[in-house]
């Protein structure tokens, strides 16, 4: 294990590793859900936690630049100091890196209304294979010279370079923000409403998506107070101008009321991050209940989400496999986890049955396998129910013109 | 010259250019300002224009599937009577394709709050040299499932693969739109107020910028009746809730008029069609005026515009190259005229000199040398005084990968 302090350190060490062959991980604060950071067998682990450094704030330009190490948490607060917004918010962003949201195009609650962090991303000086050191993108918020480098190292999981600075876009921090919370006793209803809120021409910043199971998990250990009847509920957020959120928060309530629901609002930020906290637990409160659960992170289009949960529940049922599901459903993204113990054999071959039939139900609705989580290790076998040879061979073959030898996180995102 | 009417026939044109050694040029319907779409000697050009249709609008899901022969103006007109927006409007909107924007990542005015094509382009069904058909992206809002390879196509001008399908993303119709024109009898306080704008934390939809060249090239065709002493227009648009953005104009207007502006509000859709239509005649009449004239696009930080304007006054004495300026204030994307005959040895040699300079100064503020318009043909000479040799590798490499046998627009970005 490696703590670089500089680019200069980085690229001596990619240039030591080269020459000796030694794989090299690239690691953050490791909190990614697909194993992109996890080294395999005789690796060496580049931690970037050192180069935490904001190294610039341009407010002028709403730009700003920082190096890879630092915690998302850290970034959106000082830059709210200043009136400025940074949206990508993945539930663990009081842990995790900048750089390792980067490496895995992280999503989080905001993405609906803002984008995940490709949306941001304009300039990375990265370290490739090797030790050259290079600077891609621009620090203007247009640009078209030569091919989108920048784009395609995010999301790459930390196999094409390490990027060792980045620069963010930032927006001007919204007005004032209302927070719903709109209870169900019927989960159909509650899919129906997301697919109704978008229908009626509404973005909110956040709708969020916590079915039974993981309302019980999170009771058990941040109690709200919810009627055992509650079937899911929706966390919403809307965000803008203080005049007229009410007004669209008015409207989102309503729709939800109208399929039955009971819908509340946060007057007050004690009580905006009550209702988050309940959010942000559901993940470490299901980790606490099985600790060898799968987690799965697919994504549906946006009005098929009440049929996909109709077919998680008969999936569920037919194979005995226990799921819980949250989520993003305004992106038609949600968390399933399987709530099995992956290190026994019998389980985890039941618990793989389900997977792929959630993956083929998932893709014949048009979805996707992974929405934010990444391919990392654990979705790597699955890789090719989605992405058809020909396309896995241009994959490869840009994995191949940066890293020739295989040395940056080899394991990772191909079968 | 072959018009494809399916993807089939582009799959079978690129086996046979393939099979017999000649190169295709895609185009579109070639209003691309850097030549991307010219053929160079003895290419077969592919024109896109008659695969046009709109396959499908997924009012569910805010996305639509189209042709990319289709004319960026039907599908904004086609998609708002929906309710629905796609943002992207370059000047050429009313003739240009969406297969183009996609190939050189087009702008427009709209950019500034919006963004470019990149930020719409969800997924493309494309033709590989050699005729191979793929499928790439996802029709979901979010998914990170392998590489970007669908925003490394969007900007790579034809030159790695032919979409022939594109899925794009749209948002709902802002409810009102509020148009500004204020005019500045001095040019820095129209730099000024761009920048004091953007610090205030106002994000207008559009933020365009005429000097009085160009305001005077206008006023020859299509008279205004502006007067003799304004040195620089600003047309500014904010869009939203009806009950904010007049709020907000109302800043705008402020914030000008401080500078010594004359600002002026376009009380209906007359008004602003007027307004509009002068500053879509920009381009036009500057070719009117000088058919073989030379057009940059430069970029620089947002807060760089007045001393960019100043330089380019200065750039202009020196070299007594006639400069006539426009574009995109609020993105820092100033499109550079250089009133020359490019076809003429010694004003070529007198205008190159002025462009390298210009280059040499945007690129020092943290500028781009083509926000928009591409590297194309006309561009491709300089494209080594921003991008460096590793990194121009890297985008070879990528060439190398897609087209092995340069088949696919040789001859264009690449010096």
């Amino acid at each position: 294990m490696v703590w670089p302090e500089t680019t200069k350190h980085v690229a001596q060490i990619m240039k030591y590793a080269d020459e000796n062959g030694i794989p090299v991980v690239p690691r953050g604060a490791g909190t990614g859900m697909s194993g992109g950071a996890v080294p395999l067998g005789g690796s060496m682990v580049l931690s970037m936690e050192k180069m935490n450094r904001l190294l610039e704030l341009d407010t002028g330009n709403l730009t700003v630049l920082v190096e890879p190490g630092i915690i998302n948490g850290r970034l959106q607060r000082e830059v709210e100091e200043h009136g400025f917004f940074y949206p990508p918010d993945p539930a663990s962003m009081n842990f995790c890196t900048i750089g390792g949201n980067v490496a895995e195009n992280a999503g989080g609650p905001r993405a609906l209304k803002y984008g995940v962090t490709r949306d941001y991303v304009m300039q990375i000086e990265a370290v490739l294979p090797g030790g050259d050191i290079v600077n891609l993108g621009v620090r203007t918020h247009k640009g078209v010279v030569g091919y989108d480098i920048v784009r395609l190292l995010v999301g790459s999981e930390g196999t094409l370079a390490v990027a060792t600075k980045i620069r963010l876009k930032l927006l001007p921090l919204p007005e004032d923000v209302v927070t719903l919370l709109c209870l169900f006793t019927d989960l159909e209803a509650a899919g129906m409403a997301v697919s109704r809120i978008v229908s009626a021409k509404i973005v909110p910043r956040t709708l969020e998506f916590m079915d039974r199971e993981a309302i019980k998990a999170v009771e058990k250990f941040n109690p709200l107070g919810l009627a055992d009847d509650v079937e899911a509920l929706l966390l919403i957020e809307v965000d803008g101008h203080a005049e007229t959120i009410k007004k669209e928060a008015g409207k989102v309530a309503d729709i939800c009321m109208k399929l039955g629901a009971d819908a509340r609002m946060a007057e007050d930020d004690a009580a905006r991050n009550r209702l988050w906290e309940c959010r942000r637990r559901v993940s470490p409160s299901l980790y606490h209940l099985c600790p060898r659960k799968m987690s799965e992170d697919i994504v549906v289009p946006r009005d098929m989400i009440p049929q996909m949960l109709t077919s998680l529940r008969r999936i569920s049922e037919d194979t005995g496999v226990r799921l819980v599901n949250y989520g993003h459903a305004g992106d038609g993204n949600i968390h399933v986890n399987l709530m099995v113990d992956r290190t026994d054999e019998e389980e985890y071959k039941k618990a793989d049955a389900a997977v792929r039939e959630i993956f083929k139900v998932t893709l014949g609705l048009g979805g996707t396998i992974s929405g934010e989580h990444g391919v990392g290790i654990t979705k790597a076998p699955y890789i090719g129910m989605e992405v058809k040879q020909r396309e896995l061979g241009l994959m490869k073959g840009i994995k191949n013109l940066f890293d020739p030898k295989n040395i940056l996180n080899p394991g990772k995102i191909f079968p």
